[in-house]
């Protein structure tokens, strides 16, 4: 059923731009070739416009902005929108500072994003934002676990609905979310949260992924599914030797190596209707 | 023949002022070590025009612009010029927006540039810009191949005249061009395309190579060679389990252990005097 | 004995800003992740401020400085001190630039630093932009050996009594000294010069050695002590396929696994009481 997506992706491969922190962005070009799609990367407003001219699709990963590339991501979001290009949103560090609050807050009152990925805390503050105006209760765990699993996708589900939006959100249990339905991802592993970018790097599959689909919320599922199921592979591939950086070689390879008929056999995950 | 370039690398070093694209300014500086040489990457103007002064080279990438730093390639690019400093130029999505068109404009009617490195499209670009004033022939075909190498180099030649400068093209089939020769080298595999930053690599191992050599244009043609022979060996040591991730430490690693008898050894060139 | 101050951020973590350069700073912020802390890198003004609130002890490490970058660090800086944290300075190319000159200076003056890590090359340049006007010998040889390493104590200990501070200079020999002692160190390996960043990956090391700790002088001598050794098991495990790169993932692979019992096992230092 997910494995599709990426045979989709293997097929027809796809352009993505990204406007990327420079900490991540050779991984997350990286990531892209390994799953089929190509990168570009362009930060600057005069640049980007005519760089998204020519991609299927545009991710925005705001983890070192400045107030340059701030105003590069709200033109190039508007002139994606008119060109009728998916946008992914990956709100790095959100809460954690005020400008990072503001160009969230910005870009999802100027654009229209299609798809925010990111942990419980900077979904907490996305929610929060979007919904400081409205007195709405957002009041969010700061762990996604099974006993608060419910009252968070409630939560989520009224955000997707009032914005038209998937919402993923990441960590020891993934949740992908749409007004109609939730996935619920168990694939993972904990070596994920010792390489730098992981969370950057899953921006970039889904931006890929969801390029040339028809189905935005289970192409998005289908990549959370990919990350860490290849998570889980480059693991069982660690040897005593190894460390993080070791790990975060074979987890591109990985992803690099992944194939549809591995992507439906390893998937666990459970779909709830909403 | 061409082994000596690298003897001569190892043996007297050089340092390597990149004005690099953030994506994959950390493998460029690894490959400059791996070769022999020693990188600097600076970007700013001011500090720029200092650092240029005690390399030997200026490499100038086009990856990820913005207009401060496009006004630090002029003045740093005049600064090289004027201290006789060789100029490497990789004009990296070249035609693929007006701001790269732009800056390669302007870089080459301000700047004496030595050597420029792209991709058929990036070359062909190149020509065209170069000659949109000139109503000159610049109907390149979009893939280096046998059947249409005779047209290209007769084309790349002229320009090669016109500007004297070396144009390198990169493909399946890599050449190296000059107003008087053409080297067609064969080494190289397909695994460089899925990784990110191949062709930036290559632009600083040519700096490296030209850095302290006599024979721009052989020295260049070694250094091409270099890249896709180590590509080859990289892609001899891959194991089933390994994917782009892997491939690209190989790569790296290859460089660092190539000698000047292998690379004799393993060329794969044709040399045609024109 | 030095093995305690691993042990300590195992066990407490730290939150580690480092205002980095783009070349490094993934390899930097896997380095902060493998030794058990967690990066965060942000080079804006606005957004600096912010973060350094939520961190235990900010990075500066001038490789890639523009004018905007250089108000950050300086603003940076005098709020981490306003906020009681400690301040950890990578001088990299200092003397090579003007700008580099200015922004060292600027910071020593306006900002309180705890800890500056440099080679012998740097170190002798901010000895001699710190005493230019005062006309002290800062007449360092080029190269830290044992015949000379007496002079240079002598005159780092001034240093570090006259503005209260740690000095680090690399090579190798490594010396850690401030006014009442220095720890000259034999750890270490060659290949840790054949990649690009050693330096900077030291600087973010000490930066989550010390962030904890209420000795820093001894807690920075673990850091550099931890990092050669590193740096001779990450050797240790080369094989004849390997290069530069994967000396690398080594050397990350090696900060990961190392615990408090090897790293007081594998020392080698002197103390010297000044």
């Amino acid at each position: 059923m997910f494995g599709i997506y990426l045979e989709n992706l293997r097929l027809n491969s796809a352009l993505v731009h990204s406007i990327n922190n420079y900490v991540t962005a050779n991984d997350c070009a990286n990531v892209l070739l390994a799953c089929g799609a190509s990168p570009i990367m362009s930060d600057d407003l005069e640049d980007a416009i005519d760089i998204i001219k020519i991609c299927d699709v545009l991710n925005i990963n705001i983890g070192t902005l400045n107030t340059r590339i701030t105003k590069s991501m709200i033109a190039c979001g508007m002139k994606a929108n008119e060109l009728n290009k998916l946008i992914i949103l990956d709100p790095v560090g959100l809460g954690a500072s005020r400008m990072r609050n503001k160009i969230v807050s910005d870009l999802i009152s100027k654009v229209k994003i299609n798809i925010i990925k990111g942990n419980i805390s900077e979904i907490k503050n996305l929610i929060g934002i979007a919904c400081e105006t409205r007195g709405v209760d957002a009041n969010l765990s700061d762990k996604l676990e099974e006993n608060n699993l419910e009252k968070i996708i409630s939560i989520t589900k009224k955000f997707c609905e009032a914005h038209e939006i998937i919402i993923v959100i990441t960590g020891e249990i993934d949740l992908v979310c749409d007004k109609n339905k939730a996935y619920i991802i168990h694939n993972g592993n904990f070596m994920m949260s010792k390489i730098t970018g992981a969370g950057c790097m899953l921006s970039v599959l889904i931006s890929a992924f969801v390029a040339k689909s028809n189905n935005l919320c289970d192409a998005t599922a289908a990549a959370v599914i990919a990350m860490g199921l290849c998570g889980e592979k480059a693991y069982a591939r660690m040897s005593k030797l190894d460390g993080n950086a070791s790990y975060k070689n074979y987890l591109l390879d990985e992803i690099y190596k992944l194939n549809a008929r591995e992507l439906d056999a390893g998937a666990k995950y459970k779909k709830i209707n909403l």
